[in-house]
């Protein structure tokens, strides 16, 4: 996922090119499963599209071949992941490929899913179907990097969101809420989770800014989809007077371990499901049981405290600043508390800014892991 | 100046646009002057074309003339800034576009300075010439806003180059030298150096980091011009065994009032210019200092000390920041030291930011004052 450019400039060939911006449409929505884009071709037209919405809901093969009908017969499929040859919660997309006789499949990326890996290709090819595979699979990687993290490592792919002020620190001061950015910074925040499975904070965030973690417009109205909202309570849990327990803007998902089952019902109570995981798995162990829970990618709106845990942790896939154009002085809160990434009197750094953007006057950068 | 996009995008007349990239040849090397470039065309050629290299030698009409010689009669003359009027130490530019029998002159900008301004173009068309002016003069503003700045503030403008961590500060530790941004940063650096007049760093920087200030390729040879070095020296001035006093990198300026007398004869022998100013006139009367010295724009490369003193004072025209991927944990110096640019709990941004870029890995944000 990218904010300042297009992803699919990458991919040469238009159809999967369409099918990859097909697949887009999922964002979001598709956990546990991947996106998944698909077109068919007759005669150098296109005769059926379709997307993968969401988990139990048809496979985005399936949604095209239904639109094509009769003119699949002999036509050329486009799909940005390989087709899959298992029973899961629908049939096999291959024996639909083929009873509906594709002549030939082109595909984005292989399935790594050891259920599939190798499967639908083979099989697809063995039934006389020409297997065609993208010269780059990166894009369409980097489309199910969420999928492909969940699967590879066992959590979410993180994307961590963070404001800040020139000088580098979240607010002006500790435990009180402050405003950072400005309307630019909103926009990327409001793009970020529109885009996102779940949002996620710590219960700190819940106590002191009661955000309501939702999609809103420039006027504060409901805009669309808003994710499942998740917070990370390790030792305590969220008032029940606070939005994200008691509003309308969405389900919440409460993690928590040490705190007493008696404030666990409570919020259990107010409407909010309770996963409960060891304490002494930490972060990662929270965030696996978010991942066994069937989220792909959270986006984490952290405090210091989190966000620290968070980098300590090597646990954050993807980091994106926004900063606004003042200063807070030495006296806020700073961003990280832990040691330096250094190498003798050096900085060593770890990540590296891999997209850079300016959003009505604040500026936007985006880092990953340095592997 | 821009670090990522071509300021002469906005420009519509080619022949403006190429006398704006010829201009650019000078930058550097004009002040006091301003940049400023000339194409002669007769029958829709270029027949010739230059800029002002530095002060008392010719300027840009003059060389453009001498290059296009008779073929000049009849011609059309584009300039980006209003040809002078005046005697300074070169004769007036209206005379000789007279003497050679330009028939039109298309004009950037028109020259604020009060000797000049509306004296050229209204003599050129009391002499019959056809005169006429860009659309939109800002480009050629933007190109010239080092000269601008000295004309109307009576100071250089002031670009000022921070490296920071992700967490916001310049060094891991204070008061030793310590490398934060990688090949990326050390890149835009040199490009910096490379386009200004004159490089500025505070005492402490000279003590702690003993820099050459030059401009290096990436094997630490010299390449092209480097700047005039100045040593902002309040209260004590840099020891006479440090590179800018004593190496062959270019000649340095030591900007000085309070230390003693013996302290900056010592350095005056070593081979360094120093300049007096009064201390009660602080960091602002060290700037006018520098620009009554015929400087029209500095890149300060400053510590935290230099770098909340120009913040405080409002004395910073262009922030650059480059940040590399990596934390220096709540140990380490900040940047600013001073009060919060606050309205209330929230940030009230007094920057915003103008461009963004990829550097190597790290990220480079420029920012400039809200009006």
């Amino acid at each position: 996922m990218t904010l300042f450019s297009d992803p699919a400039v990458g991919i040469a060939d238009p159809y999967l090119r369409r099918a990859f911006a097909l697949a887009e449409r999922g964002r979001g929505t598709t956990s546990p499963n991947p996106l998944v884009g698909c077109v068919v071709v007759r005669d150098g037209e296109i005769v059926g599209e379709g997307f993968h919405e969401r988990a139990g809901g048809p496979h985005a093969e399936v949604v095209a071949l239904d639109e094509a009908g009769e003119r699949a017969r002999g036509g050329d499929l486009y799909v940005t992941l390989e087709p899959c040859n298992h029973f899961g919660r629908t049939p096999p997309c291959v024996d639909r490929l083929l009873a509906d006789g594709v002549s030939s499949v082109t595909i984005g990326m292989r399935d790594p899913d050891t259920n599939v890996s190798g499967g639908g290709a083979e099989a697809l090819e063995a039934a006389g179907v020409q297997v065609r595979f993208a010269e780059d699979p990166r894009p369409f990687e980097v489309q199910n990097e969420g999928w492909l993290t969940r699967i590879r490592l066992g959590r979410p792919f993180v994307r961590v969101k963070v404001a800040l002020t020139l000088d580098g620190r979240p607010a002006l001061a500790a435990r009180r809420r402050s405003r950072i950015t400005g309307a630019g910074g909103r926009r990327i925040t409001m793009l970020l989770r529109s885009r996102t499975t779940a949002v996620c904070v710590g219960v700190s965030t819940v106590q002191i800014d009661d955000p309501e973690l939702t999609v809103r417009d420039a006027d504060e109205q409901p805009q669309g989809r808003s994710p499942q909202r998740i917070v990370l309570a390790r030792t305590c849990v969220p008032d029940t007077r606070m939005k994200v327990v008691c509003d309308s803007g969405g389900s919440t998902l409460v993690i928590s371990d040490a705190v007493p089952e008696s404030a666990l019902a409570d919020v259990e109570r107010a409407g909010v499901r309770v996963l409960r995981y060891a304490y002494a798995e930490g972060l990662a162990g929270a965030l696996r049981a978010v991942a066994t829970d069937g989220v792909n990618d959270v986006l984490v709106e952290s405090g210091p405290s989190l966000f620290s845990a968070l980098w300590r942790g090597r646990l954050i896939d993807e980091l994106v600043l926004v900063t606004a154009g003042g200063m807070s002085g030495n006296a806020a809160p700073p961003l990280f508390l832990g040691q330096a990434d250094a190498e003798g009197a050096d900085l060593a750094p770890v990540f590296y800014a891999v997209e850079t953007g300016l959003a009505d006057g604040d500026a936007v950068t985006v880092w990953r892991p340095r592997v």
